[in-house]
Formats: C-alpha cells, sequence, structure tokens
C-alpha cells in the first residue's frame, strides 16, 4: 500500500513536473508571438488615431447621403458610394452583389394625441417599419396599458376596438442596454401580431431607449401570417409621451387616444450587397469577412446604426494596406443591405457563399454603435474560440476586456457553423439607446477617437484572425 | 545521488500539494467575503442607476448656477447650494472650512485676429487664468512658432518684440488623452514664464484638446517669481486657429498677430470648503474621504470639470444611508474650493487635518470627467494596494478594469502619507478633452447613466475601504 501511495506521489510529481515545464515553456513561446503581434496592433491603432479617414467618411455617407432605408434612394446611392470608396482604395476586387429587398415607405408625417376632458396632449410617434397604415382620417380609441405580450391573452376580448399600449420600460438597473433593449423589444416586434386576432384597432409601443425625450425610435415588426383583416397600424411613441399616457391613464382611464399614419409596402425593389476584397497570400481560397450594414432606417442619419460600422469595415481593409500587412487569407469588407428589416442581405451573402463552396473561417461584423471599445463577443467553431480569447491579453492595453460568448451580427449570423468562428465588435453601450432608429441617430453623436479606437480594435482582429487560423 | 533526486521530487510534490491547498482555499474564504461585497455593490449599483440624484442635482448647479471661479459670485452661490444639498439629505454634520482664494476675472471678451497682405483672420482666443491684461489697445507683433518650452533659450534674444506661439499638438497616439495632455501643458502653464526674460510682448497656446474646433481652452498659468516687467500676456487659442497660424507663418512669416485681454488679478478672496459627514459606528475617529472640486473655469459650465465629481461625491453618501449601510469609519464627502488656480481648498483641508491629529485611513477623488467607468488609479499606503487591486474582480462586471498606480487627484494629494491609501476615479478619457475648460463644458454633455455609473463605482470603492480597512 505504502509503495502504491509513493508510486502515485511520484507519479503526481513528475506530470506536475511535466505540467509546470509545458505551462513555463508555454509562455515563453506565445510570447515571442505575442511581442510580434503586440507591435503590428500598435502600428495598427498608430494608423487609426493619427491618420484615420473613417470619421470624413461618415461625415459623407450620413451628411451627403442621409438615411438609406432599403429600396429608398438613399440606399441605392449608399451602395453607389460604398463601390466608389472601394475602388479609390484600391482594393483587389470590388463587386456588387444583387438582392431584392422589402421596400416599406414611411408617407407624411405622422401625428397624435390623446384628449382628456380639459385638455389635448400632442404625442411624439412614428409608425414602426413594416406597419400598415392607419385609415386615411386617423384611428381614435380608448387605451389598454399593458407591459408585456402575455398579458393579451389574458385581456382577450377587452382588447376590442381599443389601441394597445405597450409600456414596459428598460430595466435600468442592467448594465449593459442591449440586455434592457432585449427585455423589451418583444413589445415592438411581435406586439401587433399578438392584438390581431382580438379586434384591438392599433398598437402603440413605448420607444425602445433608456433615454427620457422626446424622440420616437422606430425598429422592424412583422405580422407574421396574419391575414390582412388583423392587421393593425403599429406606432412608437417617445418615453416623455408614454409616461404621460400612462400618468394621464391612471386619471382618466377612458381618455381617447388618436393617432395617424400613412405607411405602406411597395413591391420589393432591387438592391445589393457591396463586397471589396484583397486576395490572400497563403490562402487565397479561404475567407475572413468584416462587415457592417449599409442601410438605416428613415429617421436622423443612420450614424450609429450602422455608419460606423461600415466606415470601420472599409478602414480595416485600408489599414492592412497603409501597413502593408499582406494578408495570407482572402479578407472581404462586406457593406450587408437590409438588415434593419429582412436580412436579405446577410442572407444573401452567406447562400451565395455556400452555392460557391467558399470556405469561410472567420467573420466579424460591428454593429452595436461607434462608441469606446470594450470588447468583442463570439459565437460559432469551439476549438477557434480558445486560441480566441488568449488575444485578450494583447487588446487589454487599449481598454478590450469583455470577451463573451454570444449574439455577435445579424448579417454574419447566416455565416453560422461548426467551421467558422464569428465575432462581433461590442462598444460601450451606455449611449447607444438614446439615439437607435430616431431622428437623433446623426453624425454629430459619434466622437473620432472613439470611433478610431473601435476601427483599430476590429483591424487587430482580422489581423489574428488571418496570422493564427488556417 | 538517486535517492537525493528521489527526496527532492517528493519534497515538490508535497509542496506543491499543499500550494494547491492553499490556493484552493483561499478563494474559498475569500469567496464568501467577495460574496457579501457584491452583493451590496449590486444594491448600490441598483440604486444609482434607478434611483440616482446626481444628473437632476448636476442639472442644477450647472444650469442656476452655472460656471464658478474662485472667488465668483458663482462660487459663493455654489457654496451654499452644497451645504445646503448636504443638510436636504441630513448627513450627521455638515460644516463650511474657510479659506482665502485667488480671485482672477477675465473681464471682456478678448478678442484676437492676424493679419497676412491680402486678409485678416479672426482668432477664437481666451485669456489663460492668472494672465496679465494686455494694454489697452492690445498687442500687435510678428509671431515665433515653437513647439517646446526648450526651444525658448535656443531662440533667445529672437523673441524680443515677438509674441511667442507655443503649437505643440496632443500626441494623438496615446490611448489615454489625459497622457496627451500632460506631454502638452507645460507650455500653458510655463510658457509666459519662460520667454518673459526674453523682452516678448505675449505669448499664445494651443489649446489643450485632441479635438480639432474653434473653441479655445482656458486654465492655469503662472509666472513664478518673474518680476512684473517681464510678466507679458498669455493666452489661448482654438484648434482651428492654431493651424490656420500656423499654415499661414509658412507663407507669411513675417505676418502681425494681434490679441486683446483685460484680465487681472484682484486680492484674494473669501471662500470655503463644503464638507459632509456621517459617523463611523467603528472608528468615528478615523476618517474616509470621498470629493470632488466645486469651483471651476469661467467658461461653460463646469459640468465634466468637475460639477460630475461634485455631485458623484454627495451621492456616495447618500447611496449609503438609502442602503442603510452604517459606515464604520466616519466618511466625509468634501467640496473642494480651488482646485483649477491654486489649490487652496486641498492644501487647507490637508493642514487642518494635521492641526487636529485626525488618522486619514483612504481618500478618493472625482476630477477627471463624467464619462462612462475604467477603473480606479492609487498612490500612498504600499501594504494597502494589494488589498486594493484584490477588489478589481468586484468591479469587472461593472467595466472597471484599470487599477493602475499613479496620480489620483490635486484636492487630495495634499493629505498623501504613508499611512493613507489615496485614489482616483478613472472614467473613460475620450471626450475629456473635447469639453475641458472650454465653453463646451457644460450639461449637455453629460450622459445620465455614465455619471449613475461612476457614482456607483466611487459608493462601491468607498464601501470597501470602510470594510476592509481598519
Amino acid at each position: 500500500m505504502k509503495k502504491l501511495v509513493f508510486a502515485i506521489i511520484i507519479m503526481v510529481a513528475f506530470t506536475s513536473c511535466q505540467n509546470n515545464k509545458t505551462t513555463a515553456n508555454t509562455p515563453f513561446t506565445t510570447s515571442n508571438t505575442h511581442h510580434q503581434d503586440s507591435t503590428v496592433i500598435r502600428a495598427i491603432f498608430d494608423t487609426a488615431l493619427s491618420d484615420g479617414k473613417g470619421y470624413e467618411w461618415l461625415r459623407d455617407l450620413t451628411q451627403n447621403i442621409g438615411h438609406r432605408l432599403s429600396g429608398s434612394p438613399q440606399a441605392a446611392k449608399a451602395v453607389l458610394w460604398g463601390a466608389q470608396l472601394m475602388r479609390t482604395q484600391q482594393f483587389d476586387s470590388v463587386w456588387l452583389q444583387p438582392i431584392m429587398v422589402p421596400h416599406w415607405v414611411r408617407g407624411p408625417q405622422e401625428t397624435a394625441y390623446f384628449q382628456t376632458e380639459n385638455k389635448k396632449t400632442s404625442v411624439a410617434i412614428c409608425a414602426l417599419g413594416g406597419s400598415v397604415a392607419t385609415p386615411k382620417k386617423g384611428v381614435s380609441a380608448e387605451v389598454i396599458e399593458l407591459n408585456s405580450l402575455e398579458q393579451v391573452a389574458i385581456y382577450g376580448e377587452k382588447l376590442r376596438g381599443k389601441i394597445v399600449f405597450f409600456n414596459r420600460p428598460f430595466d435600468l438597473k442592467l448594465i449593459n442596454t442591449f440586455d434592457a433593449y432585449s427585455g423589451c423589444v418583444d413589445q415592438r416586434w411581435a406586439g401587433a401580431h399578438k392584438v390581431g386576432t382580438y379586434g384591438a384597432l392599433g398598437v402603440i409601443v413605448r420607444s425602445m431607449t433608456n433615454a427620457i425625450d422626446d424622440f420616437p425610435h422606430t425598429g422592424s415588426m412583422g405580422y407574421k401570417n396574419l391575414p390582412k383583416e388583423h392587421r393593425v397600424p403599429a406606432a412608437a411613441i417617445s418615453t416623455i409621451a408614454a409616461n404621460a399616457l400612462s400618468a394621464a391613464l391612471l386619471t382618466n382611464p377612458s381618455l381617447k387616444f388618436y393617432f395617424k399614419q400613412s405607411c405602406k409596402t411597395l413591391v420589393d425593389a432591387p438592391s445589393f450587397n457591396v463586397i471589396g476584397e484583397i486576395k490572400g497570400s497563403e490562402f487565397p481560397d479561404k475567407y475572413i469577412t468584416v462587415g457592417g450594414h449599409l442601410d438605416s432606417w428613415d429617421l436622423g442619419e443612420g450614424a450609429h446604426d450602422d455608419g460606423t460600422g461600415v466606415v470601420q469595415s472599409l478602414e480595416v481593409l485600408r489599414i492592412f494596406k497603409a501597413n502593408n500587412i499582406q494578408p495570407r487569407h482572402s479578407i472581404r469588407t462586406v457593406l450587408f443591405m437590409n438588415e434593419e428589416n429582412g436580412n436579405r442581405g446577410g442572407k444573401k451573402y452567406a447562400a451565395v457563399a455556400k452555392e460557391n463552396n467558399e470556405i469561410h473561417i472567420a467573420a466579424l461584423e460591428s454593429d452595436s454603435g461607434g462608441h469606446t471599445p470594450r470588447g468583442f463577443s463570439y459565437e460559432g467553431n469551439i476549438n477557434k474560440t480558445s486560441l480566441f480569447k488568449s488575444w485578450k491579453k494583447l487588446l487589454a492595453p487599449y481598454g478590450l476586456h469583455d470577451w463573451e460568448k454570444g449574439h455577435t451580427g445579424v448579417d454574419i449570423r447566416p455565416l453560422k457553423s461548426d467551421s467558422i468562428l464569428l465575432a462581433g465588435y461590442k462598444p460601450d453601450s451606455q449611449r447607444y439607446f438614446d439615439y437607435h432608429h430616431s431622428a437623433n441617430d446623426t453624425f454629430d453623436k459619434v466622437n473620432e477617437r472613439e470611433l478610431q479606437l473601435g476601427t483599430a480594435a476590429m483591424t487587430s482582429l482580422i489581423y489574428l484572425l488571418d496570422q493564427h487560423l488556417d
């Protein structure tokens, strides 16, 4: 027995020594690689911070073209703008990938108010993307305030002839505002679908923001396969209006809410993803994609959503070229069309990749705003994620500490498989929903240095993916 | 020999096991404490984020009182405002600590332009704090552009009769903008002092910002013990003006620059630090201080510098009370007066503490803006710093990752000794110098959630200091 114990101890000792040796050696090797990597990353940050182009590109896109809803003339201009910019930057190949996109138009400015016995209160409102119009004279009805979709079935027939007001606010205690958004957005997306069969006349939804202000925030909604007669108009109202309406309902439960909107869905329109590529020296037939979406909602200028992602993705290849970094794999910047209301661009890109038997090893999307960098999310190929996480220390000096498994990007998601590593750029989230999908999402809300730091972080990640994946 | 090797291996094996055990046990004990701490910290964040008061306090301070230069009527109002707010919040004791402060006044708006043969270009300018006036008609002279104080002695007599233009820009490649500021601010602080004896007629300095805009940024400067006849007027010009002037000098080296300012230093004025305290239950005679500075420059509204630090420091004690956290030590919120141009408040607070033999174990200052939290700096008592760093993991979930040894705060610095731990709140730095000391430092530049997250981080740190220091 003693001998056995001894033998085990010795075995443990040896194993332990072996492990220690491995552990001790690994950092040595790693450290050399890390030294090279950190030198290149420093050069990437230097270029982005002292000679960044993205901010002026963004000014041009947002202020000279403006918002760019799928199917709009501005979206068409943005396609030409993106392709022209890629050609000016002398990417190896530039092409347009044709798609058909939904074509929804808002029509004239919406109007809304609520009326108590003594007072008429105007409401800042906007139709949700994909909604039908109200009748020409608008809709006027009593209001039922709900806080969740689950309440719809409970209220049931009581909703008939009413306007249903979904008013569950962001949970302010959540540190990341995207979590608060995720916790509320079902009201916007599915509210009209849920109430449709109960004979309600319309749906109004508290805007998806933590800010208390008078900007209504639009965004996509869907009726799924509801028959046409059950499709009721849906709109967002500002958080100030939502609070005022909720307060008024306490003392005047029978108050009337009126709104009018003239939006409609036209036939699908032709559009394009814009793709630029630098050919890989070692694996020209393996691809790494970096992208943002070129379309935006039709309020504001589509600056943080997603003009910043667009110019950052364009900057990645420019900074590679400016630093004479010859990629081993082929790297593509993709400006996706139609992320906001259909994701036709993302789906098409993945479908064409599959048709062509392209091998996609990694993809990165920037669609969380242009604020100061915090880190990356990742999903997909499990084998690659430990390598991915080992790069954390390389970007920590630049303020990137959050490397979390989770959602990466709507546009790159259709590429997901067991063999690809997907990554999402994660900037600080605190201000994002102050602007998101509202008239407030304008160029002046973007800080040049924050944008550049994000650009550099993304370029660094693409560099690391290219260097260390096969 | 074999036996010796064997013995060593076994010793190593046992030592290794022992170490492993210790390592395995330590987190267990720590983890319990950490669990309690993390529960309290979560409660602190919940209060700050869902029931924060600081943002409305800041609105009141910045918009109803406005900027608050030492000796100004607004600074006097701010003292009363701070004391009143502390009383409303029912701190155990509230008092004013009298000091005499420098009293510099800007006078009427400054004017400046430069004149080439064909063109007169207006320049956005402001006197530096502490500067003398120009003669009543202003100063007009040729310009010598320098990039460092070291060049002054090299140019020497060539500066006679000239206006010296210090134009070294921020190093954009530095990630933390405070590092870029530190690398340039000698021009503002010591430029006039350096050129004084060479017979220059005035000094203009490129504004201390990475932004390219038309806001001049003021800030303190000093003549040290230069005789009065060598004290020349000093002003900041906007970065747009600095670039334009520098470009114009290339083709017109003999162009004339004109500026006029009417600022002056009056006799010292009476003022106060504002102090509020909650008595400690266990160590009432040991003190932890948290503070920001109540004074500001006389442009803008003193929002990020340092209205945010003021309201965050006030919030710390309110949040303690709101969560029924009874501190073990006495905790003081101190609104320091005169950080910007003399630090009389910070020096006085430390001097009185010394006179009264008060035992100060820790102090925290917030004077780096109200942006989203990044971490804390620390200095002082070495023995306490390892404990301090062990708290990093408690605040990492809230986005605080940067715990770095270094400068903490001008106001708390005079308390420094071997026995005190000093800490500085470090928010994201990217936007700070867009506003700092300029007309741009206004309430609308502060984001409510970013402010609240900083408040919660500071309150958490004060809680940890109180819990774990003796």
